[in-house]
């Protein structure tokens, strides 16, 4: 039985999450909230159900949600995507990414991936045979370098996985980013993969700078976003993809051979609430406030806070932290911080394809601010 | 822009779907009932979701679901999954055929099927990286043709692919079949993903042989199956791989990067409904009756029925009707009969590589009695 993901494990969140659970640890690690969604949503999908809306969607999504996603999307974005040949229901945004890559890499082909990253990109990108070429983003600032990303382009390069708001580091592209990245690709064929599943997660008056925003980049990308974490339903495992019609039907080929749908009831239900902008146009203020409370409380402790400028994840650097733990390494960190401290946070090496180490660890600040003062009053003690 | 799957288009299970809502025909096409499920089934999920089960479930699935698949696996075949490392819930069969796929092929493996097969099987394994190695069932009975299946044989083949009770012909196997089977692979290291979606669909008191009753063959095997089928809810997209625990975790490396996890709220209500084993031991002679209604029917007509054991699927050959009908090829004779007769099916030939036309189609005879008995009527006038 030879492997094709030798390297792999066992994912991080689910790592972190077992330990959390095994030890009783307050679960920062994996990004999920620990409070519940709005009654309204599960209200939807029980209607839905009792509609008799539960057998095989279409292969492409329940076309109320495609049409909701396209108002909204053209609403705040500018950008309209057709719902019969532009947009694709997926089972959350991991299964759309992988799609997307298997339906745009050829074995041998490029793709460049800004480290750190999410731990999904680079296996992806092994199973459909493709090549990873890793750019890291600037040290320390996690902004991303161009000049580096444009030294890694090249004749093979087929793809560039772009994040924002990004997951670990919590910063988000302006919208001069978007203009340097067309510099660099609009004479090119390569096309870009956007992850922007913290799209309403943004905060201090930034705005999210959507691939779709930009003609020349939308007219080239696949554009991924997911319901779980604007509306508070990981569990739920409904995301979305938007591209042009020729490279939509590439990716339906594909998704059609992968989970051939998305579960009925929760579509249905999506589409009703999606109806109402107030969930998602409220969020940023929602969390922004749960970031400043938590940023509060570790300003108290020696942890250095970097920058938080969207997502649900707060970086830390333990390096001011007492002898011995301030010189272990980040996984032995993390495992130390669950078992001994009782909060559970994710190592940013993980999002290295080395392991790059640099004494810094991600926390989920997703919780019920009792949850959060709970890990702070923890913290505060080192 | 190249395509991946270059001789693939929409599924035709979508192309026929579609045609029959235009159309306004009767859909004996793509398989799915047109009557709803147990509504304890949707109660179930109702109250998971009020219980607040709407966050990330652990990544192999919820371990109650898990338990119960391992109880219900064990009471019908008599082997013992371990739910912790052996049982994994997927995005329905189709996720759980890739993922397997993606986890046991590499570039260049050959892969073997059975022809006529499901139409994802092919991209699959192409998607991989594999070789596809067809070897035909035989002609006009729809049985395993071990002779032909031994010739195929070669070192690089890493796997075969069986599917029981048979989409699209409706076979079962028989004990002997899978001891014969075993005398083939027993000396190689070839692995097995069985495709059982139908366990639960065997009639004239013939039992479902699951590669889990042989011991031999479970040591090698990947076996999937799913709910949507056996309780009324294909638009659930929930089903389960069962493998040996260091095939799965293979498996689960690819999983965790594709879906990463599947639906909260279903997977708690389909652990409290698996605990009553009366509706999936019911569920043959639900669908016997279905068959033998339809069948009672088709008889009437100059349709030539073929055998059905097992599966929602009864195929007949249509080239005793008259001239010109019985001279179209499958694809335009499910399009003509769809627009002009106004019951839609799907041609044998979207299940062979080369397009075989035998002049047969097949009808999913998964609905109410009202609706076979306007299929029926409709058919009978030809
Ligand atoms: C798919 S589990 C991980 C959730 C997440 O996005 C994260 O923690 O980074
Ligand atoms: C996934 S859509 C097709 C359903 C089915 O199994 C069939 O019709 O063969």
């Amino acid at each position: 039985l030879t492997s094709r993901l030798p390297h792999v494990g066992t994912t991080i969140f689910t790592v972190m999450s077992t330990l959390a659970q095994e030890t009783g640890a307050v679960n920062l690690g994996q990004g999920f909230p620990d409070f519940d969604c709005d009654p309204r949503l599960p209200q939807a999908v029980t209607a839905a159900m009792q509609a008799g809306h539960n057998q095989y969607p279409p292969m492409a999504g329940v076309p109320a949600l495609r049409e909701g996603i396209a108002r909204k999307v053209e609403a705040l974005y500018g950008r309209r995507y057709d719902p019969g040949t532009e947009i694709t229901v997926t089972a959350g945004a991991t299964q759309a990414i992988l799609t997307a890559i298997l339906a745009l890499v050829h074995p041998g082909d490029e793709v460049i991936v800004l480290e750190p990253c999410y731990d999904s990109y680079v296996p992806n990108i092994e199973l459909a045979g493709g090549t990873v070429v890793r750019v890291p983003l600037v040290p320390g600032t996690f902004r991303p370098d161009f000049d580096r990303l444009a030294a890694a382009l090249s004749p093979r390069t087929r793809a560039i996985l772009i994040n924002t708001p990004h997951n670990p580091s919590g910063t988000v592209w302006g919208a001069g980013d978007l203009q340097r990245l067309y510099d660099l690709v609009a004479s090119t064929d390569v096309w870009l993969i956007g992850d922007e599943v913290y799209e309403h997660m943004v905060y201090d008056g930034q705005t999210h700078q959507s691939l779709a925003t930009h003609p020349g980049l939308a007219a080239r990308a696949l554009i991924v976003s997911s319901f779980g974490k604007t509306y508070h339903v990981t569990g739920w495992k409904v995301g979305y993809v938007l591209a042009p019609a020729a490279m939509m039907a590439e990716f339906r080929k594909v998704h059609q051979f992968n989970v051939f749908t998305v579960n009925t009831p929760m579509q249905h239900g999506l589409a009703a609430y999606l109806a109402d902008p107030a969930p998602y146009l409220g969020l940023s203020a929602f969390y922004q406030a749960k970031r400043d409370r938590f940023r509060a409380g570790l300003a108290r402790t020696r942890f250095r806070l970097l920058p938080c400028e969207g997502t649900y994840f707060q970086c830390v650097d333990y390096s001011a932290l007492a002898v011995p733990e301030r010189d272990l390494p980040e996984a032995a960190f993390c495992e130390w911080l669950t078992r001994e401290v009782g909060v559970a946070a994710i190592p940013l090496s993980a999002f290295y394809g080395d392991g790059f180490d640099q004494r810094v660890v991600r926390f989920c600040f997703a919780k019920r601010d009792a949850t959060l003062d709970t890990a702070l009053e923890r913290l505060a003690r080192l």
